[in-house]
């Protein structure tokens, strides 16, 4: 017991950094309030208020007859409120239904393209083709996978089991991979990428892995400079680390420049999240790796799940081909752009907000200097993203979860909340 | 080093073994042959012989310019005949894709589907209720995965590092599992379930998890007696192991009795793959497993990918509903009658066989007496399910994944090899 809390807050947060710490993990039973009255020599009523908290908080849950639990983490930031400025994807209703189930039924007709046969781990070597055009990377090193978690746990998986202490995190970060890799050590982000200085000491552990989402960083939507990125890649082949590209929302900024998978292929794990770019729900992506690593990458994508879900690939590739992709993108850029400019009119009217500024993608990193009271709030709050006291102060609003309607009655609900 | 081999064959063992017990691993690249010469103080030529026989043994490969390499195991046991009695799935022109795209059709004209929209990490619901109806199992400790290897995949992350010593196998078993995990431990296979006097002395090596396919075993097709698994279930609470119970097939065995999960569900994780048994493509399955490992399953799923495909739930869900999914195990039922009766016409002909009685499913377990030397065989090799010298002489035919007039010219084909 290396501290020992007196006040409810110094309780629950000394049982936060257990969790954060991965010392409790999800769906585990945390000991009784004696216990830690005990541990922590203080009153029971005390540890209760902490518990209290930390419930309020959506870290724990209490289960009737059976005790406190540590709560799956999906669960914690979920808002049960009507407006979902929360969930970072798509709403269905921006995407061309009508012809993604045309293409299904061609798919269907044509005997040739064997709708539901199985492909092999690698995925559909056209969908493949394609996808190297469409994002000018090289087929013969791309993997199809089920969407950039997975990315992420084939990660996991090629650089085994100590892998928490083997990656460095921006900060903040993509919650899905704090939570996955336990994720331990990180690098301020700056406005135009990560603090070099500070990623510098971090060589000191070795670490072996970068994460980085360097076009459209998550939450704050901010972009690297070519000079930190041409600094980073020079730091990966000096000092012999991989940099994990996750190219989240590449596909919604203009002028992007050339990638860590562009300057220096052989240290680069490229990750594309397909789902974020038409609707979750499909559940496709694709991982770019250095040649040294295909085998290991390939037979972890098998030993996952065999292969990816044959008929959406052959979708997507469809879908692609047809240009109907190309569209859909421009259609969501300019849709971005509308829904981004009403929120600027709403939030510029708020007091004590500030909205970091050049943000791509389609959510908002904002900063609050007054504390909000709400038992739910619609948002994402910012400690999903990281564990520094400064980003309590932030939250993240996604906007393009809802339809138009419900995002225009999100718009008035924000307004009554923040102006 | 612990041995010396000298002649050519015993080198090729001994590096057969450290391949097998894991010392290297798919995609790494082995020492050179003038390594391995001064290792086991014989010359090159020696070593060359031996790389050869792996070569064609398909465990090594070499790249121009860089090496030997051990190959990718799903590479290993692909045959390249016209013939496929190898892959152990459904033929795509034995699944009604009419009836699957009239019922994509439906979601996508049904707004209220939301066809593509995601599913939350444990599945659809009301496909976990169709399901719990159909197969008899609880819906609430069920989640929906993308096909049984991912459930093997989950058991592997909640279960956590050290998991190769922690499994106790059947011998032989499915090789996915055995390179998922690392097999180490095997308790040999009776005709009526694992020998249980060697599985009793298994129990001093402490393992967590048994890894059973009771109803139809792979590969050799029998079921274990309802007193074995009995005496099993009995083991499994005395000594607190959880049973993986893979429901293999069980589709094509009539009165299959109490299963594990009806048994002893508190000790048992149940696997069911349903691309088994509908076409691979499509990628589905589900997982039941104790309440208490609920959390822990659903948040490994959650890593893993998020969800399984929403789309593809969707439509499994109707398929069912509508009472599809039942008359294609019934047709599928009569199929598999009808070509093993046809594949037994032939084999009784060939001299130095035998094929292990009351096999279900389909595929054939099948020893043969004498050596059959062929470049490519069709079939899977006794080898890939077995470290066993046994298994050698045995092979596993699966006659489902051809269409008809394949199947047919493949019989005459194994009449010319085998008769």
């Amino acid at each position: 017991m290396k501290t020992r809390p007196s006040g409810y807050q110094a309780i629950a947060d000394t049982i936060r950094e257990r969790i954060v710490a991965g010392d409790y993990t999800p769906g585990e039973k945390i000991p009784s309030i004696r216990k830690f009255a005990i541990d922590f020599k203080c009153n029971k009523l005390t540890v209760h208020r902490a518990f209290d908290t930390l419930k309020q908080e959506g870290l724990i849950e209490n289960r009737v007859g059976s005790g406190t639990y540590i709560r799956f983490p999906e669960k914690v930031y979920r808002p049960k409120g009507i407006f979902d400025f929360h969930t970072d994807y798509l709403d269905e209703s921006l995407f061309p239904y009508e012809q993604v189930q045309a293409v299904f039924n061609q798919l269907f007709k044509d005997k040739q393209a064997k709708a539901l046969a199985p492909t092999s781990a690698e995925g559909d070597p056209e969908l493949i083709d394609v996808l190297s055009h469409f994002y000018h990377v090289p087929a013969a090193r791309m993997i199809i996978i089920s969407g950039a978690q997975q990315g992420l746990d084939l990660v996991a998986k090629v650089f085994g089991t100590n892998i928490s202490e083997s990656i460095l995190f921006e900060d903040p970060t993509y919650p899905g991979a704090i939570s996955l890799f336990r994720a331990r050590h990180f690098v301020m982000m700056e406005n135009d990428g990560p603090n070099i200085e500070q990623f510098q000491q971090e060589l000191n552990n070795n670490f072996r892995l970068f994460y980085a989402m360097p076009t459209v960083h998550n939450p704050t939507g901010i972009a690297y400079s070519q000079a930190k990125k041409e600094a980073l890649a020079k730091l990966a082949r000096k000092h012999d680390f991989y940099i994990i590209e996750d190219d989240f929302l590449s596909d919604f900024r203009q002028n992007t420049g050339a990638r860590f998978v562009d300057i220096c292929p052989e240290q680069t794990i490229h990750i594309k999240s397909l789902s974020q770019t038409t609707v979750s729900g499909i559940r496709l992506g694709f991982i770019v790796v250095p040649k040294n690593l295909y085998d290991k990458f390939l037979y972890a994508k098998f030993s996952s799940d065999i292969a990816s879900f044959g008929l959406m690939q052959r979708c997507m590739r469809e879908f692609i081909k047809q240009g109907l992709y190309g569209k859909h993108l421009a259609r969501i850029r300019t849709e971005i752009k509308r829904r981004k400019s009403r929120l600027f009119e709403i939030l510029q009217h708020a007091p004590d907000l500030s909205i970091l500024p050049h943000q791509a993608g389609y959510s908002l990193w904002i900063r609050c200097s007054r504390e909000i009271n709400l038992p739910q709030v619609p948002w994402t709050p910012g400690e999903a993203f990281s564990f520094s006291s400064e980003a309590r102060s932030c939250f993240c609003l996604s906007f393009m979860h809802m339809n138009d309607a419900t995002f225009h009655q999100g718009l008035d609900y924000l307004q009554r909340l923040l102006c």
